[in-house]
This record gives C-alpha cells, sequence and structure tokens, in this order.
C-alpha cells in the first residue's frame, strides 16, 4: 500500500468539506510548551470527518445509501458527511453513546436506531442492515479509505509547521493513529494512548495479534473499541511504536485542565492524551518537543442542551 | 499618541506571558467563508489578559499590589497577570458577575470581594481601595496600556495572515475595539458589535460624547459597561465606525451555532459579533470577506465546574 499516495488523494478529496483545524502550542499544560492540533473543532466535534468524506467521496455510493454502526463520533461524522453529499444515511448507534451525542446524529436528518448494548452489537445490526437494505458499511476504523482519511490530519499538521519529535495520540479501533502512522512512514516518534480500561492496541502488541478486550470507563463511549483494527495493528506493530495506558482519573484531570488553562472543552477521550502527559505515563526526554492531538469534543451533558 | 509604536511595544512586553491565539476559518457559520479569531482560548479566557500583562510590565507595581474592578473577565485577567509575574491582587467583583467567572478568579489565589450590584459599583470600591491602601489600578478598558495590550490581538491576526476587508468586534467598555481601530488606523473596515440592551458605544456616537446608558441582558456581565471608555469613544468617532447592535435572542442563536458547529464553546459576549452577521445587523456587500473576533469563553454555568 502507498499510503503517501492515498493519503494525498483523500486531502485532495475532502478539501472544502473537512475542516481544516486550528493549532496552537501551550505553556500552562504541562512542565514544558506542549504543540496541541485541535481536531476537536472538526465538523461534528471528531477527526471521523476525514475518513468518512473521504470514503463517500471515493466510491459510488448506492441508491440505499449508507449506513454506520458508532459509539457516537464516527456516526455522526458519517451522518454529516452523506448530507452534505447528498446521500441517505442510517446509523445504529449503541446507547453507551449517550444523549448528547445522539442528539448531534439526530440533527443530521439521517435514520437513526438506538441499540441496547455496547459497540458490537451495533455493528451486528449495521452489518445485517447492508446486506438486507443494499447499503453501504462505511468503517469506523479499519478500511483503508477511513484509515487515508484520518491520515490527513498529520499531513495538514505537518504543513501548519508541526515542530515537535513525539506527537501522542488516543487510541480506540486505530484509525486515527493508523493514518498518523501511515502518513509519517518513521518520520516522527508517535505515542499510542489508551485508557486502562479500553485497551485494545496494547493488548494486541502484547498478544502478537489483535485479540477482544473489555471495555469500560469514561472514555469507552468514543475510545472503547472491543478489538484493535488489523491495520492499525499492523503499522504499529511494524513500526514498534510506544504504547501507555492511563487511568480514569487521569483523563478526567487532564479534561479539567484544557477546560481551565484554555477554555478547549473536550470529551474525555479528546484529553486522553495529553493525560499520558501530565501523568507521566509517557516522560519525554529533555529537550523532546513533544505534541498532543486533542481528538474529541463531543461532551456530556451538551452544556448548551 | 503613536499607537503603533505603543502597541509594538506591548507585543514585546506580553511575549511569553499571553497565548498566542489560532485562527480558523469556517464555512459552517454564515453563507461565505468566516475567519475566526479564537480569542477566547487566551489565559482566564478573554483577551483581557493582554492589557493586563502590558499594563503589569509596563510600570513599577508598588508593594500594596494591584487593585482591579471587574465585571469578571478583566478581574480574572488581572489577577492572573499578577500572579504570573509575582504580585498581590485584590479583586472587587460585582454580584452579577456569576459564580463561573467567580471561582476563577478564585482560582488564581487573588484576594476578592463580591460587591452586591453591578460594575459601577465594584469599580467605586476599587477606587476606595487604591486611595486607602496604595494599590496600583488597572483600568479595565480606559487607559492607554490596556488598549495597547488590547491591540496586540490584531497585529498578531495580521501577523497570523487575516486577509479580510472587515472585522466584526463585540464592544462593552470599548478596549478591545480601541486597540483595533488603534492598530488597524483605518486599513480595514471595524464594525462595532453591542447588545441592544448594552449600547454604550452607539449612545455615544448618538450623542456626540460617551453617556451613561442602562445595562441588562444576557452579555452584561461581559459588556455592561455603563459608559463608552472615552479613547475608544475618540478612536472610534474619528474613524466613523459602523456600529450595530444585535438583541439577545440573535447572541445566544449565534452561541449555539458556534457550539454545534465547532465546539467553540463561548459565553455569549464572545457570540456577540457573530450574530451581527447571522442575524443581519450588518449586511456585508457581495464579495466582502468579514472576520469575526471570538472574544470571551467563559461560559456559566461552568460545564465541568
Amino acid at each position: 500500500m502507498d499510503w503517501k499516495a492515498q493519503i494525498n488523494a483523500a486531502a485532495e478529496r475532502i478539501a472544502g468539506h473537512a475542516q481544516v483545524t486550528p493549532v496552537m502550542q501551550s505553556a500552562s499544560l504541562w512542565e514544558r510548551p506542549v504543540d496541541l492540533k485541535l481536531e476537536h473543532l472538526q465538523h461534528m466535534g471528531s477527526f471521523k470527518a476525514r475518513g468518512a468524506f473521504n470514503t463517500l467521496a471515493a466510491v459510488d455510493v448506492p441508491e440505499a445509501g449508507i449506513v454506520a454502526a458508532s459509539g457516537g463520533n464516527h456516526g455522526a461524522a458519517v451522518a454529516y458527511a452523506a448530507r452534505m453529499l447528498g446521500h441517505r444515511a442510517r446509523i445504529f448507534v449503541p446507547e453507551i453513546a449517550g444523549p448528547a451525542k445522539i442528539g448531534l446524529i439526530e440533527r443530521t436528518g439521517a435514520d437513526l436506531t438506538v441499540v441496547p448494548g455496547e459497540y458490537a452489537d451495533a455493528a451486528d445490526m449495521a452489518r445485517r442492515f447492508e446486506e438486507e437494505q443494499g447499503a453501504m458499511q462505511v468503517h469506523a476504523y479499519d478500511a483503508d479509505l477511513t484509515v487515508a482519511g484520518q491520515g490527513t490530519l498529520m499531513r495538514e499538521w505537518e504543513a501548519q509547521g508541526l515542530a515537535a519529535d513525539t506527537v501522542l495520540i488516543a487510541v480506540g479501533g486505530g484509525g486515527l493513529i493508523a493514518g498518523a502512522l501511515a502518513w509519517l512512514q518513521g518520520a516522527r516518534k508517535v505515542v499510542a494512548v489508551e485508557p486502562g480500561s479500553c485497551n485494545a492496541l496494547a493488548a494486541a502488541l502484547d498478544a502478537g495479534a489483535p485479540v477482544d478486550v473489555p471495555v469500560s470507563g469514561v472514555a469507552a463511549n468514543a475510545l472503547g473499541a472491543r478489538r484493535i483494527g488489523q491495520i492499525a495493528y499492523d503499522l504499529a506493530a511494524a513500526q514498534g511504536i510506544s504504547c501507555v495506558t492511563v487511568p480514569d482519573g487521569a483523563i478526567l484531570e487532564a479534561q479539567k485542565t484544557l477546560w481551565q488553562a484554555h477554555r478547549l472543552l473536550v470529551e474525555p477521550a479528546g484529553a486522553c492524551a495529553l493525560a499520558a502527559l501530565q501523568w507521566g505515563a509517557y516522560v519525554p526526554e529533555p529537550g523532546e518537543r513533544v505534541a498532543v492531538l486533542v481528538c474529541g469534543g463531543n461532551v456530556a451533558p451538551d452544556p448548551l442542551g
């Protein structure tokens, strides 16, 4: 796979659809300055819009439209991209997503089914809908077009002058980190950060292959993939990346710091990468310049809901 | 007054203290793209940190420290700048500021007095404290160093590549718009936006001099100055700027749009300038490129409080 070419093509497809998100440098979040990419300001509050636009723009969408299963952010992004590109969308959302994310999807006008249980249950129903109705499924993380779309984020960040040696990225199913690894190809160090209670990548790297893990905790509705994607696993294993975990308390503390220091209101998953730095799960070398990807802002409850 | 020189000096003084705030372009907020300056991501959630740092860094602060009266954002900024530069601070806050902003000031460790009533009552107490204790007062908007500090914002925005013909700016006491006018000197069109219920600048331009106005409404705790500052009035009158007002409903609608479209959570005052565009109080010419200054993020209640 020529990932650089795939990501360049994706960047061209999503230009004018996905938001170019701002960057800033903060001296208030950690003992040294930290570069931030404010990707939670993306349409629908997370990076997922990139993969969604890339997928829908790259393929012939059937008359039956799009179907997706999602803990919330992916479903919202697919629903939004479908509306903007003029396709029907049916989204299966696990109850765990919560009313704030469910409301976000409802406002796009997509057909919405709330499924009792967790992500895997919604995914089962989406697969059935795909088979029965002929709708096209957009996978949340383990598909080439999704990964290439998420890879545009790191491409964009580098074009914005990213100077850091090391980038910390939260991991759920692995679409975002796969895109970053696919773009960077070892040019910078990437640190994967997972909640201790949703550690699909750490467990896979330990086991030597993707394995199922239980998922729970404050970031589970965004990072709670039961199994890491094969694409993410292969890239992470090949590049030998660092993978650390953080407890829920550290995630909530990082969430609070982002809000109090900079009025950046993010969901717990969006603060997960910063937590690794603040809590000491990842300790940079002296002089190592670090960057943190802020990936999701769909906090619950909705503060203006 | 050589404002350009004053603002250049201010920029040098506050470098490394004030946050360089990011910019972005949105295609989702109005019928054409709008440039945004995300100044609500400044330390303590508003542009006020610029004037506070500039003032404290430019003068010899007395042993008795700093005193300020503030509806919230200025007090928070002065308290923060004082702590960072090693000075004592006493802040008089009118009750109208509300618990979110009062909590913000408390967390800086400043001495805090909550005064029953509105801004003018807190200002009276601050003046008395200044006389009796020998503390130095930092004026919220009508002082050269404050205005020059706020002027660094427009200087920074131009350095970040601002391309707009017209910039919309919310007005309370006028420190921010004075800084912008002082820097721009007519190089771009500036539109002043006030809530209909806090229209100190519009009333002054009508009357031909600053006059007292009643203040109320959703943005009163940030924009509710009873009288426009003389510096702001003189600059606005000399440059013949456009001045428009917006109703509270339009402000709340703009606040909701910023959150739903981009996960930018701002206080009503921070959405006031956008409201003028969305509600049609200011109607740009075809082809006129517009920019909106997002100036404050201290929303209440505190979503993580």
